[in-house]
């Protein structure tokens, strides 16, 4: 069988987030995808600001170039598609343009998922502070019109496991509103949530879902299909150019995207 | 392994679309998922017209529904999610309504598919009058704030295969035209254009989505993620009513969804 | 007096309901103005689903083409417009296609004359499982933007008229709700409340509009400026083509549209 | 017969101009039906800019005010809906204030009969200044999404009848490039063009509104349904105040509307 | 230093609300900035409904053309930009086309303030029947986007400074609600408000912005840039009119603009 | 005179390019106003990709960060508001967030700018690959609804000194095509085309609008007015977190903003 090899990078430089991310993808994933979890090194602890976000931008760029263009062996496998497993503005822009392979957001393919199977979704998050980052994500993506709210639980991203049964009560009270208030779908807006999408939509009576189960189909159809990201306007090949502190990321001659 | 069976509904009465729809389908399907196309008996040649719309609904609704409430036998394994495989306005909510399973729609497939790989996308059609029925179709799937255009090629869809040169001449200028006008992706804006994506992928030089094919990963993934159609509100299920010329679609006490 | 002939076609095969809908719509018909209702025979008892949407259009064209192509007697006049009394997508488009004289929705028309008396309207249906179906065909319709909200009683259609007082309670309550929130008209949102607008709006003190007394109106308009659906586009004249199980709609040499 | 009487009131102190207003509208009118024209004798000799707007609808309030508050004798009946016959942002929303009954605009009027008739419109105007006005009022209004393009010929208002066919030629050279961008239905964008729609409609081989014609039936169908403009918002009576160089028009203890 | 002149014209003809607006206006002035007020002579004697808007408009004119073509001497210096302090639609584009130097609204002003320090904006203003009036004019201005919401206090313009603590209080209310709904600044909707955003900013603990006070920075701004209206299109130079009633702004020969 | 300092940060890591933005700003600045440039030291030579906007984000913040933190001294004053030199998303949010005065992004600016100026406004930018970048930014700043196009000249940021005279004609040529199809006002699109919007102005015959001198009366305007950053959302105080890599940027018991 020909395999297909899935990346997911998590946005913080938390290991254990990066394995529950894992453990959800593997549980979606077809039968001959191998799902590969890498972490940043540098960044953020978790990000739930502005300033976190671009610097995890970085880390995440860091770390997906280092894996890339890392060789490649019967360990080490090329990757066929990332995932960026981080809700919000997180720097899939960058990514596609920085590899050759597809790159999909967790934030993105929730919201196409949700809207497969309802009327209107609502998204469900960390702090209040990063519903406006997820709207803005959200409206650059075009995937904002079914959107019916952004909500924050109150909980950070470090804490949605501290008391996995508080984190599932807010969840589902901040749903059933939403879902009294006309949406029919849930999108868990972190990617620290994941893993806990079946057992909320049987609990709540209503589709949960999750970014990082939901982007692993979808990475594996565009890989499938043999698309990647088009290189006729914005994400065309960057032109060589110094870039000061970041050299690792300076395009060479024989460029690997 | 655990198998996952896709049905695709053609919307058109022409068994030898229904083939190719099908084989377009099977060249991304996951190892152990299982296609079987299903071509409505009673509805239009092809669907060009809103009278043709209509008509092709009631042909889709009739012939998923005799599928999936026949018995199920080694020959006839149940159907884990449908595709639905015509371009614009084709009955994607009634579908839903009617089964308990996902249901995908190309040309919502289509439209996402792109919007993973570049920054704005167009939709390259049959017959000019069909436009304003995929505009329709993309607006109100909450999916057109990041759609350049919509254009026909003037070709019917039964003219289609009739000279497979000039088709993929027609569509690639249409998509050349768009590229220039900044669109990045260009999706084949009929479910009779399946299967030419990855030759004109290649010859345009930017990607070209095929709408059945990207149905297919999204089916799977849905099907992956154990979801299905929210029941919370608009495809709530359906009461008893009497449906005059159409009774095997009444409501049973024991209903199928 | 030269005399001008509406037709109002129901969505629904009951005909008390069409008898409704044809008063109301008499009691605002000009003084040269016949209207005459008309029952579909075939599809659903009332329309409140996505899979009953679909049948009642296949219903609305089969009964319309029957009326418009029989023969012209003194008692059988030639309709010089057709009103289609459903909220919601009951199929306007098709019937534009079909026949040569003009097509007035009653969604549209209500929503076009609440917007003509005040700044934003509100809808008042029937079941909440209706409310995403007006809101899409308001889209589509480009008459959202001035929508307030559309909320339904949770009255079924054929429950409207079972307790008038009950009903009248239920839709002042929504629309009283409407106001406080800066709606300041209201529109009936289902077909069955014709005939209630004068009485509720002076209960309410703000204006309640009914869809088939506001599209006699537009209707009369539409055939006095000699005005008739576009041919230009998308309804352009339909090409010959096969409809399996819908022979009597099939385009013939001389066709009537 | 119960008559009704519907006055017309021109934005420009053009008599000539308010004739053929009145005469346009005759043709359609309904038999009960009087038309009374009204022409302004304060404010521009026509309206091509914003300066002239504003001094318009001064004229169009004062206007309307004299007539609808002078005492109603045989030959001078009460007003039962007014007509205001300018494109653009001519005061209708003052006049909803100032009167007890329904106030058509005909910029809206054509839009709403246009979206009847086809996909999208165009509006063909005068001067290219005027092109954001119309833009504004359909925005404000709720009726852009629909609109195609808003373009001017070039002609100011008071050369429309200069040469008539120079005018019509022009008209028609415009829609015709509408049509080609996917435009269905023409709208002639000034009330100074009244009368020529039936004539462009059949050399155009599509339809042409006349905002005048298309508001007289929407004035009688208000008028026939007991409909007037909503009191619950923004068209709540106004408060006594001092309206210095303008005391016709304050508020009194027992005042009209 | 080369001084700069603003000129800042009232809609109303409230004297002492000029002084209240010119006070504001000079807290924030540069050091080489002089604030001029202007108070219409004719007009409302406060703006709160249609018809007074309208009114206003021309008062508006009125008093900004005599100010600008009066001769320039010592005491009566060349106004070098105009600040229009009413909120809602009073009239800017009419002095855009007047005037050859630049014109800031205070109802974008603030809206353009507000963006640039949160993420979404609330306007809090007088009485509710101005609601949408603000509505249509952040729409048209484009600029309504991020507007969470305008809300009125159910305070008259000359009830604002009766009671300042009793309006300081329900200002305060209304922003507090807003914040809790998601709005991060304030703007105070009403020209009679000005003078009060320092201490309510400090009281609310979010920006409150006034817009007098962000327009003069505004019209610092553009002066200092050298920039003024464009006559390219909707602003062009106006022709030779007859304006009956308002001969003084008719377009002569030498027109000041 | 109490003074005012405003401190501008280049997006790359030019200096002259920097030395260019604030010779154009102390062009338009206040009196009182004191311009300092900042250069960051880490990060790209331009930005013209979604990576380099990625990594000069960090540059940016890296820059501000230590500027906003060193000991204020005579040479060395506080700077009151901050301008961020790049046109697209370069980090004005996270900006916001870091520091505790105003923060005005130029792009910002000048389409506030272009829309105090005219009807629709034009960007006429570098290469085409940023044109959907500076759509978004316009897009999530709801500040795109006047914008008529984004068009790239195809030169890159650092081409535009090479010679000055072909980059005013390529501009000249995108903004005269902007205008016949209905913009009034063109933006430059790019930090490095600082310094050139008089003249061009002057050549076009309709106003150029330079962000980075619109920049300056905001800023000035902002200081003036006692405002900054709301801290009641998204830009609340970031709470103590391990940034790995950027531990300069932790927030400390006492922090800055």
């Amino acid at each position: 069988m020909n395999t297909l090899t899935i990346g997911i990078v998590n946005v913080n430089t938390s290991a254990p987030m990066t394995q529950t991310i894992v453990d959800a993808a593997r549980t979606v994933a077809a039968p001959d995808t191998t799902i590969i979890g890498v972490t940043p090194t540098i960044g953020p602890a978790s990000v739930e600001s502005h300033v976190e976000t671009a610097l995890s931008q970085v880390g995440v760029i860091d770390a997906v170039h280092r894996r890339h263009t890392a060789p490649v062996t019967a360990d080490h496998p090329r990757i066929d598609a990332w995932i960026l497993a981080g809700y919000g503005d997180t720097g899939r822009e960058a990514l596609q343009e920085l590899v050759d392979v597809p790159v999909v957001d967790i934030t993105e393919a929730a919201a196409v998922t949700a809207m497969a199977l309802g009327d209107r979704y609502a998204v469900v998050t960390t702090l209040d502070r990063t519903v406006p980052m997820i709207h803005a994500r959200l409206l650059t993506a075009g995937l904002a019109a079914r959107c019916e709210s952004v909500k924050g639980t109150g909980l950070g991203v470090l804490e949605l496991e501290e008391d996995a049964a508080r984190t599932d009560r807010l969840i589902l009270d901040l749903a059933g509103q939403a879902l009294d208030r006309g949406a029919e779908v849930i999108c868990l807006g972190c990617g620290g949530m994941a893993g806990r999408a079946r057992e909320l939509t049987e609990r709540l009576g209503a589709p949960v879902v999750d970014g990082v189960t939901a982007a692993v189909g979808m990475a594996e159809s565009l890989v499938r299909q043999g698309l990647t990201t088009s290189r006729a306007g914005t994400y065309a090949p960057r032109s060589p150019k110094t870039l000061t502190g970041f050299e690792q990321l300076e395009v060479r001659e024989k460029e690997m995207s």
